[in-house]
């Protein structure tokens, strides 16, 4: 197997895009590869991701995105993982490029829903659920986040400024991000006052709809030869699916996939939790931020909550999260996510996080759930 | 590179399904690794295709399948490259086993739409060619191929009795094929008294709309051992992009993209056009079919719409195609259509295409075109 490098990344302000989402993926691809000192011609295959093109009466974006990139021939499909889209489809790229059927790849993930209405906006993100089972029944998702926060609040009694360290970590975080959709802080007054949306969960536990698009270039070590950035060095590239309906569960105090996977990049990376300098984590709810960080093995069970409040998760902490601003701040455009973690661990690689830099960027975790864990995505980076 | 095998297939019969997408999905992943002889928790990835989901309310297919065969725990992803979807997700399959990432992987396209109205099925067909240039002004995929077949007409004057001899063809195939959505045979006179749908494309020219599933089952060589069919090794898994609106390019008399694949996947297979014993084209419609066994290579430019006339091409001739029936009668369920030409190749060389069996089965070719030739995937089989 070949070593696989990110070599290149970009993303815009996420937020409300004037472009359509096949304009916003083809920016964002030419500028991850003119970052990438690789030229177009370079990219073997094009992975996109984009769950909600029929939004916009589009699919089978791959040859457009090829097509205004000036590289009509190479071959293109997109991927679908719920919001674990766009980190599939990094998975398909890691594979390719590292099993060498290719020298390097495009992986782009781009969403608009910011033309639809709420109503319409949830339909399309509930698709993602089980819809006889869950959707039908008038199961949406922050529904669904707000049964795991209350098991969680059952389990492991904790007060609401726990969670509340939580959003105000990432909006503190995305303040300090050119690419967020919140570019601004908020305090636990304003948190605790917001309202509820989905008991315990109040709106500032909650990630927006945003628009938005991101990209990446994964080449293999042999082929780049002389990278113009710092490469990401893909040290794992794993991923677990779980059982979909939260009702079929043994519990609900972790996301089985996120174990499974979590454990599968370590053991692919030779690394334990204690190797991570700070990580890109799903939280779509505050609580979700909780959960993660311990099913990925950094925090015993019940105490992922207190580390933000703890002071252990900001940016200039013991181990940072979500330095980016995570899903809750920096926006959440469904098919960009996956791939926007790893725009974080390039920027603060790269010495381009301005402001919100980590202290130690040795290696990095990224983790991305689909819906509410039906599958899970996690990656390694470390440098050279 | 390790060989990969196909080592079980099913579908079910195309047309209009109880079933609702996902059930119809799960029922040919489980008959199809049933047939393989593995068990489900050898499977280490499934790849579902299921472009029209939205139409049923459900995304994120892949850990439904899963929780289905008990084995919720394995990763999926969904792959969409419009019609040559499930093509594409084989690909993925075939790298992820042949690159030695997993062992075994299932491949499943399902797609409803028989719950629609004619329009709104049409709408979501649509999405698949470029919205704003195409789409949003009118154009459809009977007029983009009647354009297509018009300007092959002008190129390569033809009466029509040569393009109804490709749909009387495939008809007498689909009708001798229990997974086909039209079993029965039509004759000249019905194929030349039907309406026009699209300049020169009479309503025989065209493929229906049917609902459908089917699946294979992609092992690496070592991993099966003793195998309990006849193993499809896969020879060659090739695709290529190519510019999505038909205005910008050079030519209308064929499509790029299959040009790209054909000559790719020949070069991987260390194989010719001569070499091949019988093929699943991408027959979408009529015209489609002249138009890739030119592109592959097996046929002059202007000589392939002849083809069925002068019988070659057909069940018994010297090179048969779509013995299946095709899209055009066996139907085209969207992102089933890739899978279940593999399905045909797998009954063939295990004996079980009863009473449509090929005079040869010794190699076999599969050609699966997304949109108008934005997307193709061409594979190649042959026996151990």
């Amino acid at each position: 197997m070949r070593e696989a490098w990110v070599v290149g990344a970009a993303s815009n302000r996420f937020g409300k895009m004037a472009d359509t989402g096949r304009e916003a993926a083809t920016r964002v691809s030419l500028a991850a590869i003119e970052k990438s000192g690789l030229e177009p011609k370079d990219i073997g295959y094009t992975f996109v991701s984009n769950c909600f093109g029929i939004a916009e009466h589009q699919a089978h974006v791959g040859p457009l995105i090829n097509g205004g990139l000036g590289i009509p021939d190479v071959p293109s499909c997109t991927v679908e993982s719920a919001c674990a889209s766009s980190s599939a489809a990094l998975h398909e790229a890691f594979v390719q490029v590292a099993g060498g059927f290719i020298d390097a790849a495009l992986v782009v993930g781009s969403e608009k829903l910011s033309h639809l209405d709420t109503l319409a906006a949830t339909s399309y993100f509930a698709i993602a659920a089980d819809y006889p089972f869950e959707t039908r029944n008038g199961a949406t998702f922050p529904g669904l986040y707000g049964t795991l926060a209350s098991a969680y609040q059952a389990a492991f009694p904790h007060p609401p400024e726990m969670l509340g360290a939580i959003a105000i970590k990432n909006h503190a975080n995305a303040a300090r991000n050119p690419h967020a959709h919140f570019q601004r802080e908020i305090s636990m007054d304003t948190y605790l006052s917001s309202p509820i949306i989905a008991s315990p969960l109040r709106l500032y536990d909650c990630c927006p709809f945003s628009d938005g698009a991101a990209a990446v270039v994964v080449a293999a070590k042999e082929f780049v030869k002389k990278p113009v950035t710092e490469p990401l060095v893909i040290r794992a590239s794993a991923r677990a699916g779980s059982i979909t309906d939260m009702q079929d569960r043994p519990d609900l105090l972790g996301l089985p996939a996120t174990k499974i996977a979590g454990a599968k990049a370590f053991r692919q990376a030779h690394m334990e939790p204690k190797d991570i300098d700070f990580m890109e984590v799903h939280d779509c709810f505050t609580i979700a931020e909780a959960v993660a960080i311990e099913d990925l093995g950094f925090f015993p069970k019940g105490t992922g909550v207190k580390a933000a409040l703890e002071g252990v998760t900001v940016r200039d902490g013991r181990l940072p999260v979500n330095s980016s601003g995570g899903l809750k701040a920096k926006g959440h455009p469904v098919s960009a996510t996956g791939v926007s973690q790893v725009v974080e661990v390039f920027e603060q690689f790269n010495g381009l996080a301005h402001g919100r830099e980590v202290p130690k960027t040795g290696t990095a975790l990224t983790h991305n759930v689909g819906a509410t864990g039906g599958s899970c995505s996690v990656h390694i980076f470390s440098h050279r």
